[in-house]
């Protein structure tokens, strides 16, 4: 299970943190380049969301480096305990924040029609974040699935 | 493993079924009966997919009850699969959708104030049903984790 695919202190787990902070970063910034994201309860939630994510993912970017330096073994029952809760509360908040936001981009686009009425309205930056945090959870989603099996697995 | 809370053919398996059937109703009747939710996406898709939860949770109930009276074991690898991608699509979808629905009640609530400002707006059964529908995602979500790991150690 040490060689499994997104295993801490492997190259394919440094990917995968490193995919989950750039988008994280991306949607994060592309939500604050929006005008009057700030008056949107979820909208914010979706930034102080991806925020935690990135912080989250760079930590453990940061400790798969360490581990591929020294050739470190991360694979003790601790460590991977504090990486499966970590990610799962992560992972469910940036699904949350998705998914909440999601909800009201529909709102505004398809039942009140609030975008075909109002073209200034950002409509396309906040459907961008909201994809890229969507892509985000996909990242974070999978090294939860891959830390709980390894956890199932020691 | 195989005598884990919430595993397959057990007591504990079938309460926590019937506990997902009996709030997805709820969710379902609450929201129904909720004047205008056919409005809004967000509402309409949390009666799909609390719909399809209890479908889902009510076929594995009586596999539970099959299981009780027969004390045919249900513990082989193909089994438990199929029942580990059911639960983990069926709590996914559940949990997008009192997510997308809470961040809409939120918009409505807090940043647009439109409860307040209609009180005829059946805020308060919105509310209702989305917090059924959270409860019966931790139920899903806490079988799906039972199946999950049951699966890593056949």
């Amino acid at each position: 299970m040490k060689d499994v695919v997104g295993s801490p202190g492997t190259w394919s787990s440094l990917i995968l943190r490193f995919g989950q902070c750039a988008f994280a970063g991306a949607s994060i910034g592309v939500m604050a380049s929006a005008l009057g994201f700030s008056s949107y309860t979820a909208f914010c939630y979706l930034i102080a969301s991806m925020g935690l994510q990135a912080l989250w993912s760079f930590g453990l970017a940061c400790l798969d480096v360490y581990s591929l330096k020294t050739k470190r073994d991360l694979h003790n029952p601790v460590l991977v305990s504090l990486f499966v809760v970590g990610d799962w509360v992560t992972a469910v908040l940036s699904f949350a924040a998705a998914c909440s936001s999601a909800g009201v981009i529909v709102l505004f686009e398809r039942d009140v029609h609030f975008c075909r009425m109002y073209p200034q309205f950002p409509c396309s930056r906040y459907e961008l974040s909201i994809v890229l945090a969507f892509i985000t959870w996909s990242f974070i989603g999978t090294s939860s699935l891959v830390m709980f099996s390894l956890l199932a697995s020691l």
